[in-house]
């Protein structure tokens, strides 16, 4: 059953990247041209009629959209690269809880600036919505610094995917006018993650820029 | 391991009271009144500092926030209610995908109409952002409509916890402006839950009306 990740860069198809090289499974990734469009064409929407990345082909059973979904899906099918306590409902259901926040309050938050169109028609609408980012993810930031713990990854001592799609958010911070510096926490798992092999292959690979703003 | 589920009545804390009623086992249901204000009071922040329910206490572990996480873990910790293909990783990260759809899209366009003012401080944008939510919910609706199989439930022969949550969501459909007539595959879903005990029971339960608009 053979992968291929649809991705672009800037976004967070960046996590199920790093997901899949810390897995070190043989995948292709498919670049989809977001900057020209390609992902509102007709032959991507036939994939995903959400027009959005990532989205995971797996030869034989179908379509993944979501990344929370992805990343999951990538940690349960590849159990012997620990990507998380697959094996126990309660400890996998807080790596499910942190992406979720990510997914559905983080990312949210962060489109409000470069997508407001989403949810208002009328450009002082966009504009005041863009105008709040930076307040948003500074909160967004606050929870999440409080919330991880001293050991070095999210959930303790044991990395999993909740490691490569907060890296890929945080990556936002600078973008969305919030220091990381704030983020003691969050920083230094930043600069943990830039260590990674794995990280920088998937930065490569995605063609997203390895030095941060 | 007792279980506590904190909700509150037109939230999308529906969905783990009709989970865990369809599980068959016994939990506390505690009533977070969102409307006093309950959830920003600081004994509910320091339980949740996301000031939101849903929220799972699971005895001798800790709690649990975000829909689809609690969903996920009830599921994964009574397998014998059998909601959701739990030992297929991809089958069951196609349910994760649909309910990360529903939070991180459909919720979010959905709240657009009562919590602007989470994205933008301007009146007018909060206005302008009420307006859209008739558009952003069809358009959302459209893509579960031709998405839905022809099976009784989301995932086709066999129920799953997509079906509650799906159900928790369109039944906000008619006070956002759209007609679920609109989607004949997601109404016969509406009616089909209409009939199921757990559903009668954690309607009750949950203070949530029966009755629809």
């Amino acid at each position: 059953m053979s992968l291929k990740l649809y991705h672009a860069p800037g976004t967070c198809a960046l996590a199920p990247l790093i997901a899949l090289e810390e897995a070190n499974v043989a995948f292709e990734a498919v670049w989809v041209d977001t900057a020209a469009g390609v992902q509102r064409q007709p032959e991507y929407l036939a994939l995903n009629p959400k027009g959005r990345v990532p989205l995971l082909a797996v030869e034989g059973r179908g379509l993944l959209s979501e990344t929370p979904a992805i990343l999951a899906y990538i940690a349960q099918r590849f159990p012997e690269a620990r990507l998380g306590p697959v094996d126990d409902p309660f400890a996998w259901a807080q790596v499910q809880s942190f992406n979720s926040y990510l997914c559905a309050t983080v990312h949210v938050a962060h489109a409000h600036g470069r997508r407001g169109e989403r949810w208002a028609d009328d450009p002082a609408a966009i504009e005041a919505m863009r105008r709040k980012v930076p307040q948003t993810m500074a909160e967004c930031f606050d929870l999440i610094e409080a919330g991880l713990p001293d050991g070095p990854w999210v959930m303790g001592e044991d990395y999993s995917i909740c490691d490569p799609y907060l890296y890929t958010i945080t990556r936002w911070l600078a973008g969305d006018g919030v220091e990381v510096a704030r983020y003691p926490k969050v920083q230094a798992h930043l600069l943990r993650m830039d260590g990674r092999p794995a990280v920088i292959r998937a930065l490569v690979l995605g063609h997203d820029t390895v030095a941060r703003a």
